[in-house]
């Protein structure tokens, strides 16, 4: 079993180091696996997909979910190059995986310019000492959607 | 502008009651405006597109990329019925939006049975306190890929 972590966790930083020597996409991979098997492995696509959001954690739980039919990764094991962000961790709750691994830590991208710890450090700064202000407005409405769901006796929860 | 600012953050909480009293997803709308004028709006389709990162606010980003073929939204400003998750704030800083505005927050999602304020928590405890396990290996070939990363001069940083 130990082998192959590693041979999973080599796969997610060969993705990310053929991202990083062509022009792919940021220096980052990742691999779910389920059952002792790939079920799906990605590099990061933000510049070649013009997307923000595709983090190679995030691609890679995302093509697990379209390949199981399932929002549920209960089971599955994420290997990540590095340490996921903030978001990406995130992704790997909502997914509801059984564990992370990672290699590369978020001092080591901030190192080669990406803003993981500085996202994370802003996490820890009250609202209105962080660099995105966000605001509350129109409070008295936001409960409205809240209320119709959990009368909704048709709804899925997640 | 004022005004506007209700009427964006009217459309958001729209969207999300639209979820909540059907079959679309979690009960959770977000806009993004530029200059004024509304550049994309998506429901939260976790359960109807198996896909635990397709919060409304990350539908809505990803969107706005898509329609402005670019994956920096600087100018763009985010109307969102809840209080982003640490996902969707995570890939909001990753998209450089200008501002957030939201309605309801964590406390309220988690009320109507949403994790969102569970997840935040996680953020504040040591890694071995987690429900998430994460761990650490293979270190020393985790700086592989951002040692190409840095020496390779045709890069899009981002």
């Amino acid at each position: 079993m130990k082998e192959n972590k590693l041979k999973f966790m080599q796969e997610a930083i060969t993705l990310a180091s053929n991202n990083a020597s062509s022009l792919g996409g940021g220096p980052f991979g990742a691999v779910v696996v389920k059952d002792g098997e790939i079920i799906s492995s990605s590099g990061n696509t933000v510049t070649p997909d013009n997307d923000p959001t595709a983090h190679a954690e995030v691609n890679a739980i995302r093509m697990a979910c379209k390949k199981l039919k399932t929002f549920d990764l209960s089971g599955c094991t994420l290997y990540t190059s590095c340490e996921p962000c903030p978001m990406c961790l995130s992704a790997a709750y909502w997914a509801k995986l059984d564990k992370i691994y990672y290699a590369a830590d978020r001092h080591d991208a901030a190192n080669a310019g990406f803003s993981d710890a500085f996202i994370y450090d802003q996490f820890d700064l009250p609202l209105e000492e962080r660099t995105l202000p966000i605001e509350r407005i129109l409070k008295e409405k936001g409960f409205d959607p809240f209320n119709l769901w959990v009368e909704n006796e048709n709804k899925q929860p997640y």
